[in-house]
This record gives C-alpha cells, structure tokens and sequence, in this order.
C-alpha cells in the first residue's frame, strides 16, 4: 500500500457539483413520476429531488434533512474532505438551521486507491463538523469505480423561523457572502494548469462553513426573507429559482460581484465545465443576461461548490448585517435588489 | 433515447450490499482518525460507520438516521427501486423506529442508461415509502459511470423504546424473520444463469418492509430484547455483532436457517461474491462454524441485500411472536439461543 500523494482530481472524469444531472433534464424526468400528496407537516418539500427538506416534528421543532456528495475537485484528500463536509453542512444553514447530525457517503476504490485517502478525508469530515458543534454519527462505504465523498445531514429549526427561497420581499438588498469562481478555478485545477497553492483562496472559501447565524442576532435573523445557497447551479440558477419561489423579480449589479483574484484569468482561460453550458441552458429563457460581457456570462453561469448564502434582505438592515458578515466573510457583498416581477426574472446589468 | 429493457445487473462489476468494503478493512482505517468525544444525546453512536445512529431530541423523541444505497442487484428498475427503498427503510425499523422522511441517492450514467430507468427506479421508492407511511422529500443526483441508488431515512422512536444489538438476554430466543440466500441468487442473476422470473421468491422478499413493529403489540415489544438486520455481513458477521455487543454467546442452529428454495442450488453451483469470503474471514477468529458442510458455511456467510430483522426475544413469547410474524413472513423461525458468554461469539450447530 503507497502512501505517495495522488492527485485525486485526476482519478475522475467530473469533478464536484458539475457533476449534477442537468436541473432541465432531471425536471423533465421527474414529471413522469406519480409522487402521493405531501404530508401537511413538511413544511419544506425536496420533491423534485431538491438536497433538502424540512419536516415539523412539534410546534417547536422542525427536522432538516438534507444530502449532498461528489467527486473530488481537489487533490489532497484532508482539503476535499473539508470542503465536501462544509458543503453538505451548508444545505442545513441555508434554511435557517443549525446541524445535529451527520452519517458520512463514501464510494471509494479500495483497489486503487490507498486507506490514507480515507482516514483524511474522514478525519478532514470529523474536524468540520466538530466545528459545527455538530455530530458525525456514521456512514455508508461502497467499493466503486471513482471516489465519491459527502454526507447526509440532518438539523434543527424552529417552524417560524425557516429560510427559504420563497419569501423575498420587494425592496430587499440581495446579498453573496462568498466569492464565485470555484468551477473555473478547479476546472483548472484539474486541467492540472493551476495547482492548490494557487487557488488557495478558493479552497479556504470552499472549506468554510456557512454559519452566518453564529454571527447575527435574533433582530438580524427575522429581516433576513429568504435564503439559498450558491451551488452547481450556479448564481443563475440559483438566484432564478429564489425569484420563482418568490414570485417577483431580481435585479443583479454585476459590477458588485465578489470574485476571487483569479476567477476571470481562469474563465478568459476557458477552464469550463459542463454546468457552464448546462446552468446557461437553464436560464436563458426565464433571465436577461444579454447586457453582460461574455465573460461576465460565464461567471454567472459557474458552478460553485460549496458557495456562499445568498439571502435577501430588508433594506433597511442590509448594511448592519453585511458588516457582521464582513467580519468572517470578507469579500461579502450587497449585489442587486428586489423588484415586482418582471417579464424576466432575473435582470443582470 | 431508448426504451428498450436493459438488464442493470449488466452495467455493473459489483452489485449489491457485496460492493461494500469489507468490514475489517474498513474497522483497520477508522481506528486512524481521530473522532471527538461522542456526545450524550447520542443513544447509538454510528462512529464506525454504522448506517444508523439515533439522537435523543428530548424526553419523547429520538431521531433515528440512517444511509444505505448500492449498484444493481437485479435488472428490471421496478424491482431494484423497491429493494433499494426496502432495504434502506430497514435500518429504521431495525432499531425499533418508524420512518418519517427519506431522501433518494442516486448515481446514474445519465449518456448510457434511458431516462425511463430512473422514472421507475424513483416510482418503486416512491410506492415503497409510502406504504411505511413515510414522505419522500427529495434527493441529490450524481452522473455517474454505474448506477447507484438508495436512500438516506430519518425516523423516531422513543428514547426508552429503541432496539439496538447490545440488549440480548440469556436464555432469549433468536428469530429470524427472512430467508437466506440473495447473495448467491442475486450472483446467479448477474452472471444470467436465472433470470428475474426464476428468483420471484427472493425479489419478493428483498421488497418487504421489515415493518414487524406493525404486526405487534405494546407488551410483545417490551420482550424484543435486541435486533439488527441481516445485510452485507450475512449472518454470520450480524450475528457475532450482536453477540459481542451484548456481551454474550449465541447458539444458532443451521438447520432451523429459513431459505429460499432455490438457495442451496445456488451455492452449490457456486454463484458467488467477494463477500462470501470476506464475512468468513470477518467471523472465523470469533466465531465456531467448523461442525457445518461447506455448504453450511457458504449459508451463513452469504450478504444478504434487504435481508430480515435478527430478534432476541424473551423464551415465553417467542413462540407468540412469531406466529404473529408469520402472517406476513411464513418463512420466520425461531434459529437458536442466547448462551452466557463462551470462548466463541457464535457456535453454529
């Protein structure tokens, strides 16, 4: 057994959150399945196989459960472990909650690859969600083709406080609190044109959890109406189902989009992924992208793993917020505001 | 894209709970991370990678998580929907909870495989949820080059109610309420020498909800001392499981084992898995098979997938519980005792 350091990126065709099934493509698939009526105490319903639900067990408790894996977008095991778990432990803070438990999702190639892998991909896992005063309470193993680590997590939430996508409000300020530009810049990565050194901003950012609500008080936490977090969809996708949800539309100042120093040399580069083109396809019909540069398009359209929050926000609060935020989240920024719906639901200038 | 029936067992190397990694490898890795101190509201802890684990929410409720999926074990998607969502439901019931909610994992090779084989892979768990009363809440898809698919289950249970492996008495009764014999049916089926119709008995076992809770009442519960259920690690490694945590010996009798009728045919033309041998290696220190046939030995050793639940129950009502049980799975029987605590875990007569 080697116990050299092996480039996990190399040991996959696709890396991280591009390696979702299409949103259109699997929206399309699931119309075919007859699903029963929901039950009346799930306040959140995943049903078109969304990583996260909600389910009220008392007037006082509601259950998150939520899932989320992929293949590695990193070399070294302990960074993709970290980063897989802050991932998995962001579906939970999108919704407002804090995590309890987490069972780990491990395919791995136990032929080819050797146990370190494992033990620092776990112990990465462990470390993560220690620090989400969270519980790592077991997992699944299989022996497969290509490494695939994540976790299934489940949390709690009081049933009056539930972020969700669907309750944005006119006038809100929309606000990301960490850069875009992963996909590129591990599309790199893999392309082995960058190395981790050079992307360690990303990593860090990947690798951090989204606990905002450790830094805001309970005044903070009800101007906040809505919530989501930024992932293989990408900014656009994401942001057009907060609009749909909402039903009103969005406006996005491209201008004030944090990114990292090297996310436009990557895309100028074109280190793409699939999801590029796919999270395009997905909203170019609903969205009004035109005005922007085609390198801007790309950066909407990349496909972040473990992405920022994006939440919208009373107006009249944003600045406060944003500034807690800023302390643990630094690029953190106020991109666009929220408009009456529109013909197009999401308007980038 | 076609709607042609594909055989699934046939887009994969390994199927089913075989495809796990072997226990004692896996025990060997974990021992090198460093968890933190379990906390005290965790009744079971998973940490070695359990499936499922259970945290106490308050007086009256636990919640009960667990994980479990795997590559296909038979051809049609129906039917491999069904015994993906069986056998992940059964982690829940294993432990005496009834499921709640559940999240769908699924890996597809989404350029290879017809869209029709998720819509029934989907349809099967949706059906089989719903008839354990449980909500389907959404999921997280993967393209993937095999086919993966299972489910990540919550449940609740009372705190003072829960079944673990570590209860078992001396003196109870050890039923077991399914059959043996997936694992080398299931093998005969991948490598075509049976086909679906051929292994009815087997499919229409692997698809049963573990749901005894239902068919039982209040008292015979309070003298079910201990369960677990028979999956990857066969009988052999779940029963030695269970004998080491209670801190005690079991006695099984070989020829009380339930099987399908085609079971013994089965090994003897050996169709068997990589876990045939790695659950004999798992045992064979600990445990005393030698007085049984080759044949015996390949029985106890065989991975179950959606295999039954493995009670100790109190001498005076075994006999009561399980004529209860057998309205729904004639095949239980009662396959031996619990002993004080001997130089073997298991003796297998």
């Amino acid at each position: 057994m080697t116990t050299q350091p092996i480039a996990l990126t190399q040991t996959v065709q696709k890396g991280g959150c591009a390696a979702k099934i299409a949103a259109a493509e699997l929206r399309k698939i699931l119309t075919q399945v007859k699903f029963p009526k929901s039950h009346p105490n799930l306040l959140v319903d995943g049903g078109l196989f969304d990583d996260a639900a909600i389910y009220k067990v008392t007037d006082e408790i509601a259950l998150v459960q939520t899932l989320d894996f992929f293949t590695p977008i990193l070399n070294s095991p302990y960074h993709f472990g970290a980063v897989a778990a802050a991932n998995a432990l962001s579906d939970v803070y999108a919704m407002g909650g804090r995590p309890k438990t987490a069972m780990g999702i491990l395919a791995f190639p136990i032929a080819t690859l050797p146990e370190n892998v494992i033990v620092e991909m776990l112990q990465a896992a462990s470390d993560k969600i220690a620090e989400a005063n969270a519980n790592f309470v077991g997992g699944h193993s299989i022996d497969d083709d290509t490494l695939k680590f994540g976790l299934s997590v489940t949390g709690f939430v009081h049933p009056d406080r539930i972020w969700t996508n669907a309750g944005a409000k006119i006038g809100d300020h929309l606000i990301l609190t960490k850069p875009l530009g992963t996909g590129t810049m591990t599309a790199a990565l893999k392309r082995n044109e960058l190395n981790e050194n050079d992307i360690e901003e990303a990593i860090h950012s990947m690798a951090k959890l989204n606990n905002i609500i450790d830094l805001l008080d309970e005044n903070d936490l009800q101007n906040i109406h809505a919530a989501t977090d930024i992932t293989g969809f990408g900014l656009s996708g994401h942001s057009m189902q907060l609009a749909r949800a909402s039903n009103l539309s969005l406006h996005i100042n491209v201008k004030e989009l944090p990114v990292f120093e090297k996310t436009f040399s990557c895309l100028e580069n074109k280190f793409l992924t699939k999801a590029h083109r796919s999270n395009s396809e997905y909203t170019e019909k609903t969205c009004e992208f035109s005005k922007l540069s085609a390198l801007e398009q790309l950066l909407i359209h990349d496909p972040q793993t473990s992405g920022g929050l994006f939440l919208s926000i009373s107006a009249n609060s944003s600045q406060k917020i944003l500034e807690k935020i800023k302390k643990q989240f630094p690029k953190a920024a106020i991109i666009g505001t929220v408009l009456a719906k529109q013909n197009s639901q999401v308007l980038y200038e």
